[in-house]
């Protein structure tokens, strides 16, 4: 008892900026030490490890057979990171991108069978007075991207700001998110538009074709690509280890962030059925339900700002098993509040808890997976070399 | 950069028991330090004090003209805090009370006309087959309790597990809340019947007796004193310092707490409109929106437990006026995560923005007041003497 505790320690004040009406203070940064020791509900101690720095508004990570790691910056660059150590030399071959706040050279996954082919799949945002969403695959061997092809963009109306994430299914079809349907009354309808890509969920081949059996082909008030509709920025994929089921995760504006378990040709609800409110605090809608939409699984209120996402299935955080978990921006548009969700399912997918875990450390985590070796890697989305690719490790044997 | 952190460093293991499907492991509690200086969004530096020590699950307070302090322990005590010291004594003249997980000596607060009455008024549980909730009023003078009185008790069928807030209206009004509408297909129902009191929202006089305009007065579907109905667990009050509103905060079961503007007559809808999950998965409805009920002002999902609610009118903290404050008990299940909630608000009322404060201290808070000084004060929900009186204090001039 007793005693005065200085608590959260400001060591720098650097802001990410963002659009003028998210022009919020913010708390301090904290600096991340090398070894953070953090306590949780189910798995008493942990230790987050800061195994790589230097990093830039990275946004995805993929895990090499070999033991390395590919990183995207989203201002366009495809960094490695070797035995811990990041490449100063970017990946050549990438072309430029179009860099925004929410867009760019935002994702990287292997092919299914890269062992094999060698094949990486990016998405990032290109085009000048027409922007959209491109999907491309290359070669990677021996160190060198080779055979850049772009094999899939967004048609129709042009799509700004809008990250994209990817993830093959176990069928082999490639799913890919697009947002861009974030305002109301502007671009928010894009999401129920079926002929625009915009706020969907697309199911592609490998070759960037619509893969057979999606839920709309020909049917001419669809893209042949659409999978899902309604949706507003997706950011985070991630199959369900148990069902096979595909969950993605999407920001909403104030209030209502979401993970949906996402069926073929159903509708998520954008802008029409909506849990949160408009930044300047007028409901996106009165209606939380409405028939045709589908309800979410998991809905955060405030807003989390939920990004990569996945399920936990290895065997070192036996407290975590089958656990998702999402790494979280910021917490309503309080700056350096950012973390990672777990929230805690039963055995029909039901949620039955949450938990906010690496609140201490103030990041903004923008992707989180889980690594060859059982643990768990998270990507911390700050700018001017910030970054930072995190371990979490259980203490003890 | 660089360095070894060690963040949250363990003392004690000492959880609070909880119903048993609750039984959750927590994360360790935190010491509380005299003095803890922390960061906010928008007061960039807080200092947290702890006034007064040795509290057993406080669960109300409210200040004396003199500068005393009473605070009701659930257990049944009555404690007075002078100069920031808490007399050993209890008050004398409390009846035995029924003493539970949610529910005993819950609430005290002054009548509007103390200074010339010196009555006070408290809620407690009482009862013993058929337990209830009894409002009673007593004189409060020269530091002794004296005449002590019922004034009113919960009617029908037995309320258990329920605290109770009260509020005096501007008009002189008493609002007095009642929970006990639990249980999804047991208790829950009982919160739509109108000659049921549990899950209810009161207004009396300060005679214990109906209050003069009461929405349902003559109705014989409603018990006359009901002021609002389908409340499951309300356990803070305020009234808005502008519209004059009255501002209720509940508990949901798992996810979907509520802050609702509670105006006369109207439903709030629990158990058939609520946005939340029982403790087991299922979600307690599908629909999230009906006719005839209203939607909540401010939600919560993941639950934080909202207990005690204020508004912010003082002058110390410029960055936070007319913020509506909420004692926070815990996030979700996990124990020592509470804190408070600040929501910013604009004109309309309307939510712009929510943050959490006092994360780092891990305390359950119970109420929280804007105290005479225009500091805010906040109590914590502790046992066996570790709950503590905090003040929070702007730093510098």
């Amino acid at each position: 008892m007793g005693g005065v505790a200085l608590i959260c320690c400001a060591t720098s004040l650097g802001f990410e900026p963002l659009p003028a009406q998210q022009q919020w203070s913010g708390v301090p940064a904290v600096e991340m030490a090398d070894v953070t020791l953090l306590h949780t509900a189910h798995e008493p101690d942990i230790l987050v490890r800061a195994v790589t720095r230097g990093l830039s508004d990275a946004s995805s990570f993929a895990f090499l057979p070999d033991g390395d790691i590919l990183v995207t910056e989203k201002e366009g660059r495809l960094r490695v990171i070797r035995d811990g150590v990041l490449d100063p030399a970017p990946l050549g071959g990438i072309p430029p991108v179009r860099h925004g706040a929410y867009s760019g050279l935002t994702e990287v996954v292997l092919h299914p069978d890269f062992a094999r082919n060698r094949l990486i799949y990016l998405t990032y945002a290109t085009g000048g007075e027409a922007p959209r969403i491109a999907l491309a695959r290359a070669r990677y061997e021996g160190g060198e991207l080779s055979d850049f092809e772009v094999v899939f963009e967004t048609a129709g109306r042009p799509i700004g700001a809008s990250g994209s994430r990817l993830l093959f299914a176990p069928d082999g079809s490639l799913f890919m998110t697009v947002g861009g349907a974030f305002n109301l009354g502007g671009s928010g309808g894009r999401a129920q538009d079926g002929r625009d890509h915009a706020g969907k969920i697309l199911r592609l081949t490998d070759e960037g074709g619509p893969a057979p059996g999606n839920p709309f082909v020909g049917n001419p008030e669809y893209l042949p690509e659409v999978y899902s509709l309604g949706h507003r920025n997706p950011m985070g994929l991630a199959i369900h280890p148990e069902t096979g089921e595909l969950w993605a995760a999407e920001h909403a504006p104030q209030g209502g962030d979401e993970v949906n378990v996402v069926l073929p040709g159903r509708n998520y609800g954008w802008p029409i059925v909506s849990y949160g409110r408009e930044y300047r605090g007028p409901r996106v809608t009165e209606r939380w339900h409405q028939e045709g939409f589908e309800t979410p699984t998991v809905v955060w209120l405030p807003s989390v700002a939920p990004s990569g996402i996945m399920f936990y299935t290895g065997d070192r955080f036996p407290g975590w098993t089958g656990n998702l978990f999402a790494g979280s921006l910021r917490v309503g548009r309080i700056l350096r509040t950012g973390h990672i969700e777990r929230v805690i399912l039963n055995d029909e997918g039901e949620e039955v808890g949450r938990e906010a875990i690496l609140t201490e450390l103030r990041q903004r985590i923008r992707d989180v997976k889980q690594g060859p070796d059982g643990l768990i890697y998270a990507l911390t989305d700050e700018d001017e070399g910030s970054g930072v690719l995190l371990r979490i490790e259980p203490v003890g044997p």
